[in-house]
């Protein structure tokens, strides 16, 4: 899977951005560690998403890209695949709830998606998906558990690998598992000593109960502030590869993860999505105690006005 | 001048960040130029303040560090002087109207700085200052009409020619002219052919009046959401620095600002104070109609969450 890793990156060379590096003296002094965080919040449609999403589509025959793709996503990975369907000329098909945030959704048709509205009172978008595949021929592009979505997602870690040489700790996001495999997997191929954590809020802990019973768990819509990890379980691909490669699985409170959106807004001026905030939630509340080089994926900077305004005026 | 601000560089080593330069592909489209953007609300105390006083602090007699250092400011200017008192044991003395905003009334004491009120409605800040300094034999540490104040400002844009190598146009904003000038003269120092306007909200056009007939006008409180030019004038040395240095002072609507703030936020994941969006506001609203490359100098961050949710709401 390493190879893979590395054959994404280069597949991703010019067209997804190379995001920075930050560090913070503050955040440093607070944890007693020194801090790297890797920023996909300023990546391509505001998110790692685009990685997993461009090094799966660019590999697709001539064939498929002219029958083209579609995907399920009310979030970060129908943008990303949205955008990748625009700059590689695929027709793009996007099945979403009918009750999708306007903001989410107008982003996704400012790409030049096509959105299919569902009930999901009345059926599942994967039903809806498989509907139209065999209607049109269209190649689905999953959201995490596929292995070249698990590769493109791994590139945001080696980078950081690549930049910084050593590190001693990796803290990654967990919702479906494609970002935490993918930066274990990297991380483990750089520095096999490196030990990585995967990040869940408390109310999503499907993953952290798999992980340490390994067994699949699940837990549907939970009602967590970081909406990026409400996926019910990790996937029949990314679960294995998440017990082979990650060291341990840690959970945070919602008022850890508000804390870290704010601490991250303040004082490094960033806009980072609760999701996205998971690692420094980790840190700062103490929940992983860090010593020495400590890396952290700060997954993505979709965040709507609302939900932030409440959560900077708390 | 130039010289100057060299030299200000060398001291500020290890010390300021080097702030990272963004860019978008969004923002080029709009635009029709390549955009960078300084982003010096990444800079230590969340604005370019901390260059010019690190460069002025740094450079005082060990019998005037003893004795202490005194500023007046209710805004990034305080913080920065704070946090470079406390980094280098300087007793910092701060005067501030006693309705200054709690919030940046906070970052300054915490920072250890003594904070001195005063009534705005009965005295000037420069009245304390100067019975304070006289008192105590301080040593006044002012906002911008300083040499070493200006030299520091300079720095950001030293910076960002040396990575950059060419630009055909710097864009900065103005408040009391300490960043301007210092802008202007490193770029001239570095490209003379480079074009370097600075930006005001047309609510506080003081210095492009000034610039325009020069002779110095002055606006006392503007009303405008970029607090931080609502300078009353430029300096006795910034002023003809400006006229010597830069080649057009250009003005842009509250709107405009909002909009510019919002663009950063929802686009970049940045959270930039509204002086500080003055640039981005110019360009995407085309009160500068740019070509080629193009600089900007984002210059900070400091937003309390009660504006910023009122930006991003709108």
């Amino acid at each position: 899977m390493f190879e893979r890793i590395i054959k994404a990156k280069e597949r991703l060379q010019g067209h997804a951005n190379v995001t920075p590096i930050m560090t913070s003296r503050t955040l440093n002094q607070l944890v007693g560690a020194e801090v790297f965080l890797k920023c996909e919040n300023f990546q391509r449609a505001g998110a790692f998403k685009f990685r997993g999403a461009f090094n799966t589509i660019a590999q697709l025959s001539e064939e498929q890209r002219k029958r083209g793709i579609i995907t399920y996503s009310s979030g970060n990975h129908a943008q990303a695949v949205a955008l990748v369907g625009r700059l590689l000329r695929v027709r793009t098909t996007v099945v979403m709830p009918d009750n999708a945030p306007m903001v989410k959704r107008a982003a996704t048709e400012a790409y030049g998606a096509t959105i299919i509205d569902y009930d999901p009172e009345k059926t599942t978008r994967e039903e809806i998906a498989d509907i139209l595949k065999a209607e049109h021929g269209y190649t689905l592009i999953p959201p995490f558990d596929h292995l070249e979505i698990v590769a493109g997602q791994g590139t945001a870690a080696l980078e950081l690998f690549e930049d910084l040489k050593t590190l001693n700790m990796l803290l990654v996001p967990c919702g479906g598992g494609g970002l935490l495999s993918g930066s274990a997997i990297a991380a483990k191929g750089m520095e096999p000593t490196c030990r990585v954590i995967g990040i869940e809020p408390q109310l999503a802990d499907d993953a952290t109960r798999s992980f340490h019973t390994k067994t699949l768990h699940t837990v549907n819509n939970p009602p967590t502030i970081a909406d990026g990890t409400r996926t019910p379980s990790l996937g029949k691909l990314t679960f294995p590869l998440v017990l082979e490669y990650v060291d341990d699985m840690r959970t945070v409170s919602e008022t850890a993860i508000v804390e870290a959106v704010q601490f991250l807004f303040y004082r490094m001026k960033m806009v980072v999505e609760p999701s996205g905030a998971l690692g420094v939630a980790a840190l700062l509340s103490g929940e992983v105690s860090a010593t020495g080089r400590v890396g952290v994926i700060i997954s993505g900077g979709n965040i709507d006005g609302e939900l932030m305004s409440k959560i900077i005026s708390t």
